[in-house]
C-alpha cells in the first residue's frame, strides 16, 4: 500500500532530505533535520501525491489516508503526552503547506490549531496567561477564517477596530483579556454570518480543512502565475505538513526568529537574521513590531544563540549550501522550525558559490551547479537603488523582455528619441511595438517600453541584443503617438514626463528612480580594472569552472563590431549569427538599400517582360513581328537602366558591408564569424504600404491637380511596394529564395566577406568566415548559393596578393569548429587559399529538418534557427502570438512560451531528426543553434543533449550559456 | 561493357518493347515491329542513357559511344547495300528524337541526312528524278541549318522567296530543279555566312551534329516546361533514332501517311488519318498539300491498304491500346515508319477504354489502367468549338487553374459580374486578384480570370471547387479596376467586350467563342437521361469499375448542399471537409459575422480590463479602492453589453448554420460529413484595414469638422480592426485558436451540426456528423474543443425528440468509416443516442504530425491539411510564393509545384509520421485528406500508399480521384 503520511519525531524520521518530490521542500527538511538529531517539534507531513490525488478527484481525498493521517496525530498526540482539543494541557499544532519549490501564492501557515471555546481554556492554565491564550484563539479563528473559510480579512478587521475603539485601545497588545473575549465572540459571528455555519469546535475538523486549503492553494491563481513564470510543473502539488506548536511567545525566557547562514542579499558571509523576543513567528513578519538584529540574541540568550550557530553551521556544511532557517525559545529551549537553502540574488550566489569552494565546502563543479544561470543576468546590468525600489508605486506591469533598470524622459518616436539624446536627455523610448525602422531611437534610449508583443517581439529581441533594458507587452498601456500623450490607468504622462523601467521584473514606475551600473560590465568595458572588482573576480572563477565542464561551444549573435567585443569580452568565441541585413538599416546605407530594390524589381519586371516578347517574336511573321521587335528593344533599353541602377546601388554597399564584416573578423581574434545572407522580405526596407496609401490619399483629397508631382511619385513607389507586398511575409520571398531570385545580392554579400578576410587576414589577425544561407527548404537551393558563394570566393581569395603576414598568421585550431579540412572547401585548393571558409546553412523550414540528410550533401554546417522551426512548426507568428498565447500560457494549454524555451516534444524533434539526418550523410557535421533559445538554460539543456556542438545567443546571454551548458554536462554527461 | 546502340533490321532487333527507359517510345517501338516482323526500315536507336551522359558530360560523347555508332552505321550500309554519302544510289537516313514520353518542344526529325553535293547526284541517278533530289537536298540544308546550326528559318525563307520572285514561281513546287539548284547555293551561303562554316559534306559529320542537337533539345526551355507540366522527370534523356530514308515521294506508287486505329478525338472505331500520293512524310504535316482522308488509300493502293489494315489491327491487339502509326509506301512497298499509344482526348480516353473491353481486348482492370485521370476533367467542363478554337488568336495564356471554356463580357468587380448578370449578361470576371468578398461575384460569372496568384490561389481554389472555369496569374494583363480597362498587349478591352478563357489550357481570346455543354455533365445535373448518353454509360462503367478496384474511399470538399448534391453524383461517398466559414460570406449573414467579430472583441478587450482591475482591488485600500470599484462597475457593465451583442450575433448565426448543414446531411444519403469548426482569422470578414486607413485619410484632408460623424464611426471601427490586424495571418490567430479564446463560437457551431442532425435524422434520413477541429498542433488544444463539442453533443442529443422515424432510419454501414462504435463516442450513452458522431482533427500543423500519437489519444479521425502542412512545412505561403516558386520551377530547382502535387520526400514525411504515430497510439485510426492535394493522381498514389482511409477533393474531382486511386491500387495492392 501507497504510504502517504510521512512521520517525524522523537530522533528519527519516516522520511529524508533526498523526499522532496513527496515531502516537498518543508516536509523532507523537517524529516532531515529530525534524523540528524536536532531539536524539531515532532509532527508529520501528509505527501504531494496526496495533493495530486486531491486535484485529481476534484478536491476530495480517499477515506484510506484520512485514516492515516488520524492515525498519525494519534502517535504525534501520544509522543507529546497531549491532546488536541483537551482542557488540559492541549497540543496545538500548525499546518504548512510545503511544495518541492518554494513558492509564494500559496497558503502557508495556519497556527494554533487545535484550540477551541475549551482548550482555550486548558491553553490559560498551562502558560498561566489568560490574554496569551485568548490572543491565540482570536488570531486562530481570524487566520483560518480568511484562509480555510474564505471569509475577507476586512470583516475581522472591522470588527477588532470597533472593540479597539470601544476600549480606547491604540494597538492589538491594548486589549486585554475580556476586551479580546469580546472580539473572539464577534469573530464567531462573522463567520456564522459569512461562513453560513459555525466556527469548527472539533480540532479534527479543524485539521481537516485546513489541509484541503493548503491543496487548494496548490491551484489558485497567484501560484499558477508562479510557476509559470518559474518554469515549475503544475503537477508535482504540494505537501502539507503537520507539527506541534511551540511558543515564542512565553515570556521572555522564550522568543522566536528567521535567518540566513549568510547574507542572502550581497553573499557576505555573516550570520544574518531577526528574531522578536516574547512573540510568534508571524509577529517577525508582520511588521508590527520591529524585529531585532539576530546579533543581538547573543546577549539575551547567549546559550540558546549558541547552539544556534552551532546547529546552522552544521546545517549549512551539510546541505553545503546557505540556510534560510526559522526557530522558537520556548523558555530557554531551542526548536529549528525549518531550514532549506536560502534564495539569494544573483550577486550573491556568486559570492556564496566561490566562497563555498574557498572554505572548502564545494568543489569547483558543484559551485557551478548550485548557481541558477539565469540569475547572472542581474549582474551584467544597472539596477535601481534597493532602498528607493521599494518604495516606489509600480504602475503597470509588462513582460520582463531585457533586464536591467531604465529611467528617463518619455518619448513615443525613434526621431524624437534621438533629438532628446542629443540635447544630452535620457530617454526612454514608448512605443505600441517597435518595427525595424526604430533602431536609431533604441540604440539612444535607456530603455524600450512596448504596449504589444511578446518575449521574443521586435523590441524584445533588439532590446536583448543591445542589452537595452525592456519591458514589452504591458497592455496597460494607452498610447498616443500623434498626441505624444501616455495614459496609465489614471495617471496621464506627456513627452518628457519621467518614467522608469525595469526589465528584469516587467515594473514601470512612473517617476525617475536613481540607478547604479553593473559592476561586471565596468569591468568588460574597461571602465572598472579587473583587480578592482572581487565580484568580477569571483563571476570569472566560477564562468571558468564552467568552461571546464562544458561540452557545448559558445557563439553568440552579434551584427556590428561593438556586440561582437562585448561577446568576447563575455566569453563567446565565434560569432554564430551575423545579421547582415541589421546593418542595411543604418541611415547613409538604407537609400542605397531601397534604390537596389526598386531597381532590382524593376530590372526583375522587365526580364519577364523581354521574355514574353522573345517568346511572342519567335510566333510572330511579318509586320507583328517588326511592332514586337521595336517594344522588344524599348524593353531592352530599360530593363538594361534598371540593371545599371542595381549593380549601382550594389556597389555602393559593398565597401559598407566590408568594414561591418572586416570589423567582426577584428574583435573575433580568429574564431569563427558565421555571416547570414540576407534574409528579411525586401518590402521591410521600404516605407509601409498603408502610409504610402493614406500619403496618397490625403494628397488626393486636398486637390489633385495642386500635387501632381507628389502623386506621381507617391503612386509610383505606391507601385513598388505594392508588386513587393506579402500577406505572410515570415513564409514569402526572403531567406535564401532572395538570394536565388536576386544572385547580384549573394554575390555582393559574398564579396564583402572574402575582401574583408583578406584585409584583415593580411594584417596578420586570423580570420574564418562561415557563409551561412538561411531558409534553405530544399538541397538545391543551398547547392546554387553556395557555387555562387565558392564561385566569389575564388575570385577573391585567387586575386588577394599573398602577402607574407596573411601567410605567417595561420590559424587558430578551434575543437568545436570539426573538420575545418574536410570536403567543400575545395572550390579555392589549399596553396593558393588565404582564408579558410565554409559555407553552411541555417535548418530554420521543417522541411530542411526532414530533408537533412538530402542538405548534408552540400552543407558544410547546420546552423538551426530555431525561431523560425517554432514559428513554421507550430504554426505561430511570433508577432501575433500575443493574442491567444498569453491564453495558452494562463489556462494551462501551454507550459511555456515555445519562443522563449525550446518545445522539446515537439520542435524538438524537427531538431531531432535534422541531427540525426545531417550525421547520417555526414558523421562529423558541425551543428549549431542561434536562435533566440541559444541563452535559455532549458533549452541549452535540450541542445546539449541533442549533440550540437556550439549555441550561439546574444552578447549578454553569454555567460548564462556558459554556465547553462556545464549544469547540461553535470547532469547529463555527453562525451566529444 | 554498357550497350549505348541498339540495332534494329533484317527481320531482328536488339531491343524489344519493354526498354522504353533506355530506348524511348519510338526506339522500343521500332524495335519491336521489327522483331514482330513487320516491314520496317532498319536503323539503330542510340540510348537514353547517352544522352543523360552526354548532358551531365556538359555537351560531349565518350569516344567508345561514338565508335559504337559508326559500327552501327557501317552494319546498316552493309544491310542496305547502300553508303551513305555515295556517289551511286546513296543511302539516306532520317534522325528523330524519340524519349520515353512523346514530347512537344524537343527536335523532332531530321530527314535525308546523307545527302551532300555528290549524293545528291547518286539520288537523282538512282529515282531518275532530279527535281526530287534537289528539293530533297535542299530542304535537308535548311532543315540542318536551322535545327543542328541554329539558323533563323527566315534567312532561308527569305532565299527561296527570292528565287520563286524571281521565277514567278506561285508555290515551291512551280520550282524546277534548275531554280532548286540556285536555292542550294543560296542556303549554303546563308549556312557559311551565319554559321561560320561551310555546309557539312561529310555525312558522318552530319549524323553527329544531328545526333547532339536532339541530345541537347532535351534540355530547351519548351521541353523542360512541358515535363514540368507533365510531370516528367527530367534525368529520363531522349534516344536518337537513325534509320535509313524510304521514299514516299518516288512518283504516284508511293505515297506516306500518318493514322490512328481509331479517332483520337472522338474514340469512335474508326480507321483514321490522312496521305498523301508522291510526297515525304513532313508534306503531309506541313499543311502545304491538303492529305486526303486515309480511306481514300484503299481506291489507289488497294494492296498496300489492306496490308496496313492487317498490320494495325494486329499492332492495337499487341499493344492492347490505339495505335498512332506513320507509314511510307515506296513504289507499292510499304513500310511502318512508327507505331505508338495514340494521344487521345480524354472523351475518346473513355469511350476506347470501354470499347476495348467490350471487344474482349482488355480487362476492365486494364482498362481503368489505361485512362490518364487528369483527361477525365475534359468530360466534365463545357469546351470551345473545335473548330473555332483552332482558328482563334490567343492573346495571352495564363494558369490553367480551373478546366472548362468560358465566353462572356468583361467585368472587373464583383459587383458588376452581379448587375451583368442580372440583366441576362455572361460575364467573365477579371481581377488582379480574388478575395472572399468577391464570391457571389464569382458564383454567377462564366468564368474568372486573374493576373496574379498561382494554381492554389483564392480563385483557383474557389473556381475548383464551384466547377468555374478559371485562368489565373495571366502575367500579361494589365488591369485598371478603377477606370475598368484591360489592356492586353496592343490590344484594350473595356468593361462588356468580349472575351473567352479556357480553364483547361490557360488561354485568353480577346473575343467571343461558341462553347458546348459538357454531356457528362447535363446527365449529372438532370438535364439529359443516362440512357441518352452513351458517353455517360461509359464514363460510369469505367468509374464502375475502378471503384471494385480501389481501396481508398473518396470524399468531397463541399460547403453548401448544391456542391454536395454534384460531389454525389459523381460517386463522392462522403463530405470531407465543410468550411463552414465559406457561408459566412453570404450577403445575409456578413453583418452578423462582423457583429459578432466586433463584440466578441470588444467582450475580450473588457474582460481584460476587469480583470485587471480585479487585481487591483485586492491591493487597494480605502479611497483608491472605493474609485477602483467604480470603475470595475462600469467595465463590467460594457462588458455585459458587448456578450449580450455576441451572444446575440451568434443567436442569429445558428439557424442558418443548421439549415445549410441539415441541407448537406440530407445530400450525402447517410455518409459521413465532416464539418470543420471556423477556421480564418477573423479579421478576414471585415473591412481591410488599409481601405479604411484610406477613407478616413480623405475624409480627414476634407476638413475634420464637416465629417466628424463619419470619422468617428471609422476610427472606431478601424480601432478594431487594427486590433485584429496580424503580420502573417497564416501563422494567427485562426483554426483551433479562435474556437478556444471564443468557446462560444465553437459552441454555436457544435450546436448547429447537432440539431440539424436531429432534424435530418427526424425525417429518416440516416446522418453521420464528423466534427473537425481545424489547426491542431498540440493535443490540449483538441482535447479543449472536444469537450466543448461533446458537452453540445449531449444538451441537444439528450433532449431531442427521439421519434419512430429517426430511430428506425438507422445508420448505413461505411467500410471506410472503420470502428465507429470505437471510443470516443462515449459522451453519450448508446441508448439514449440518436446521433452517432465524432470529433477528430486536422493535421496541418507540422507539431500536429510529429506529435500525432499524443493528439490520437483524443482525435477519432485525423484529416491532414495538406495546404497549410505544405505552407509549414515548406515555409511558403501560398498567396505570395508565386514570386518565386514560378522562378524555382523554370529554374529546374523544384520538379513540381507543391501546392498541386505533394511534395513527397519532404512534407509527404509528415504525413507519414503523422500516420504512424496516430495508429501507434489507435491502431484502427480512420485516416483522410482534405487539401487540395486529394484531387490530384500522383499525389492519391502516395496517400494511398501511405495508407490513408479516403482522400477528399473538389467534387469535380471525384471522378478523376476514384480513377486514380484504382491506378494505385493496381501499381502498389495494399490490403485492407
Amino acid at each position: 500500500m501507497t504510504q502517504y503520511v510521512y512521520f517525524f519525531g522523537g530522533g528519527k524520521a519516516d522520511g529524508n532530505k533526498d523526499m522532496k518530490d513527496l515531502l516537498g521542500g518543508k516536509g523532507s527538511g523537517l524529516a532531515e533535520m529530525t534524523n540528524a538529531g536536532l531539536p524539531v517539534p515532532p509532527g508529520f507531513t501528509v505527501s504531494t501525491a496526496a495533493c495530486n490525488l486531491f486535484v485529481e478527484r476534484g478536491g476530495s481525498l480517499r477515506p484510506e489516508i484520512d485514516r492515516e493521517i488520524s492515525q498519525a496525530l494519534d502517535r504525534l498526540e501520544k509522543l507529546m503526552g497531549k491532546k488536541l482539543g483537551a482542557a488540559e494541557d492541549p497540543l496545538l499544532v500548525s499546518v504548512r503547506s510545503g511544495a518541492k519549490f518554494s513558492m509564494p501564492g500559496m497558503m502557508d501557515t495556519i497556527l494554533n490549531l487545535g484550540l477551541n471555546d475549551q482548550s482555550v481554556e486548558g491553553l490559560k492554565k498551562k502558560t498561566g496567561n489568560g490574554r496569551f491564550a485568548r490572543d491565540s484563539y482570536r488570531r486562530f479563528i481570524q487566520m483560518y477564517g480568511n484562509v480555510v473559510l474564505g471569509i475577507d480579512k476586512d470583516a475581522f478587521e472591522h470588527e477588532l477596530s470597533a472593540v479597539k475603539a470601544k476600549q480606547r485601545a491604540r494597538a492589538d497588545v491594548d486589549l486585554g483579556e475580556k476586551a479580546l473575549e469580546e472580539v473572539i465572540e464577534r469573530y464567531k459571528t462573522v463567520v456564522k454570518k459569512q461562513a453560513g455555519h459555525d466556527f469548527p469546535q472539533d480540532p479534527r475538523e479543524q485539521l481537516r480543512g485546513a489541509r484541503d486549503a493548503v491543496f487548494k492553494s496548490w491551484m489558485n491563481p497567484r501560484a499558477v502565475t508562479y510557476r509559470k513564470l518559474n518554469d515549475i510543473p503544475h503537477d508535482l502539488g504540494t505537501a502539507v505538513n503537520v507539527q506541534a506548536m511551540v511558543f515564542g511567545n512565553m515570556g521572555d525566557t522564550s522568543a522566536t526568529g528567521v535567518g540566513f547562514t549568510r547574507n542572502p542579499s550581497t553573499g557576505a558571509k555573516e550570520f544574518y537574521g531577526e528574531f522578536l523576543q516574547n512573540a510568534q513567528g508571524e509577529d517577525v513578519v508582520a511588521g508590527i513590531r520591529t524585529p531585532h538584529p539576530i546579533a543581538d540574541l547573543e546577549k539575551v540568550m547567549p546559550e540558546a544563540y549558541r547552539q544556534l550557530r552551532e546547529i546552522t553551521t552544521r546545517l549549512e556544511r551539510h546541505y553545503k549550501d546557505v540556510q534560510d532557517f526559522e526557530f522558537t525559545i520556548q523558555e530557554n529551549k531551542l526548536y529549528m522550525l525549518q531550514t532549506r537553502n536560502g534564495k539569494r540574488t544573483g550577486l550573491a550566489a556568486v559570492h556564496i558559490a566561490v566562497d563555498l569552494v574557498d572554505e572548502g565546502i564545494l568543489k569547483p563543479q558543484e559551485a557551478v551547479a548550485k548557481v541558477e544561470p539565469a540569475s547572472l543576468d542581474q549582474l551584467l546590468h544597472p539596477i535601481f537603488d534597493p532602498r528607493e525600489r521599494a518604495k516606489a508605486e509600480v504602475a503597470a506591469r509588462g513582460l520582463p523582455a531585457s533586464p536591467g533598470a531604465a529611467t528617463g524622459a518619455v518619448v513615443f518616436t525613434a526621431e524624437d528619441a534621438v533629438d532628446w539624446s542629443q540635447k544630452g536627455k535620457r530617454v526612454v523610448l514608448v512605443r505600441m511595438e517597435t518595427v525595424p525602422d526604430d533602431i536609431h531611437g533604441m540604440s539612444v534610449a535607456q530603455g524600450i517600453l512596448t504596449a504589444t508583443g511578446g518575449m521574443t517581439s521586435h523590441a524584445a529581441v533588439v532590446g536583448r541584443q543591445m542589452g537595452k533594458p525592456s519591458v514589452v507587452g504591458c497592455g496597460a498601456l494607452e498610447i498616443d503617438s500623434r498626441g505624444k500623450r501616455l495614459r496609465v490607468g489614471a495617471h496621464s504622462l506627456k513627452e518628457g514626463d519621467a518614467i522608469s523601467i525595469d526589465g528584469s521584473t516587467g515594473e514601470v514606475v512612473l517617476k525617475e528612480m536613481p540607478t547604479s551600473p553593473s559592476e561586471v560590465l565596468q569591468v568588460v568595458s574597461g571602465k572598472k580594472k579587473p583587480e578592482e572588482s572581487a565580484l568580477y573576480r569571483k563571476f570569472e572563477r566560477l564562468l571558468g569552472w564552467a568552461d571546464e565542464v562544458r561540452r557545448l561551444g559558445i557563439r553568440a549573435n552579434a551584427d556590428i563590431p561593438r556586440d561582437a567585443k562585448v561577446a568576447f569580452a563575455f566569453g563567446a568565441r565565434g560569432i554564430g549569427l551575423c545579421r547582415t541585413e541589421h546593418m542595411f538599416f543604418a541611415e547613409d546605407r538604407l537609400p542605397h538599400v531601397v534604390k537596389m530594390i526598386l531597381s532590382a524589381a524593376r530590372g526583375q519586371r522587365g526580364l519577364d517582360v523581354t521574355r514574353r516578347l522573345e517568346g511572342r517574336l519567335r510566333e510572330a511573321r511579318g509586320d507583328q513581328a517588326a511592332e514586337v521587335r521595336k517594344e522588344l528593344a524599348r524593353h531592352k533599353k530599360e530593363y538594361g537602366r534598371a540593371m545599371a541602377d542595381y549593380q549601382g546601388a550594389l556597389k555602393k554597399l559593398l565597401p559598407m558591408q566590408r568594414s561591418d564584416f572586416a570589423g567582426l573578423f577584428r574583435e573575433m581574434h580568429g574564431h569563427p564569424v558565421t555571416i547570414r545572407t540576407l534574409d528579411p522580405p525586401l518590402h521591410e526596407f521600404l516605407p509601409k504600404r498603408e502610409d504610402l496609401m493614406v500619403q496618397l490619399a490625403t494628397l488626393r483629397a486636398k486637390g489633385e491637380s495642386k500635387n501632381k508631382a507628389a502623386i506621381a511619385r507617391l503612386s509610383g513607389l505606391l507601385r513598388a511596394v505594392e508588386e513587393l507586398h506579402e500577406f505572410n511575409p515570415m513564409l514569402g520571398h526572403r531567406g535564401c529564395r532572395l538570394g536565388i531570385t536576386y544572385p547580384e545580392i549573394t554575390r555582393m554579400q559574398a564579396r564583402a566577406i572574402f575582401e574583408a578576410a583578406v584585409q584583415v587576414a593580411k594584417k596578420g589577425i586570423p580570420v574564418k568566415p562561415e557563409v551561412m544561407i538561411p531558409l534553405v527548404g530544399h538541397v538545391e537551393e543551398l547547392k546554387r548559393q553556395k557555387k555562387i558563394v565558392q564561385e566569389v570566393a575564388a575570385e577573391v581569395l585567387g586575386n588577394s596578393k599573398k602577402s607574407r603576414a596573411a601567410r605567417a598568421a595561420g590559424f587558430t585550431s578551434d575543437a568545436s569548429a570539426g573538420g575545418v579540412l574536410r570536403g567543400g572547401h575545395g572550390a579555392v585548393s589549399p596553396p593558393t587559399q588565404e582564408v579558410e571558409y565554409k559555407v553552411g546553412t541555417m535548418i530554420e523550414v521543417p522541411r530542411g529538418a526532414l530533408t537533412a540528410d538530402d542538405i548534408a550533401r552540400e552543407a558544410e554546417f547546420f546552423s538551426f534557427g530555431t525561431n523560425d522551426l517554432t514559428q513554421m512548426g507550430f504554426g505561430l507568428s511570433r508577432d501575433d502570438a500575443g493574442k491567444f498565447l498569453n491564453y495558452y500560457l494562463e489556462h494551462g494549454l501551454l507550459d511555456k512560451d515555445p519562443f522563449v524555451s525550446l518545445d522539446a516534444s515537439g520542435v524538438g524533434q524537427l531538431v531531432e531528426i535534422g541531427v540525426k539526418k545531417g550525421r547520417q550523410t555526414s558523421s562529423g557535421l558541425k551543428i549549431g543553434i542561434c536562435g533566440e533559445h541559444g541563452g535559455d538554460p532549458a533549452s541549452i539543456r535540450f541542445f546539449h543533449g541533442a549533440g550540437l556542438d556550439y549555441v550561439s545567443c546574444s552578447p549578454y546571454r553569454v555567460p548564462i550559456a556558459r554556465l547553462a551548458a556545464a549544469q547540461a554536462q553535470l547532469e547529463k554527461p555527453v562525451g566529444d
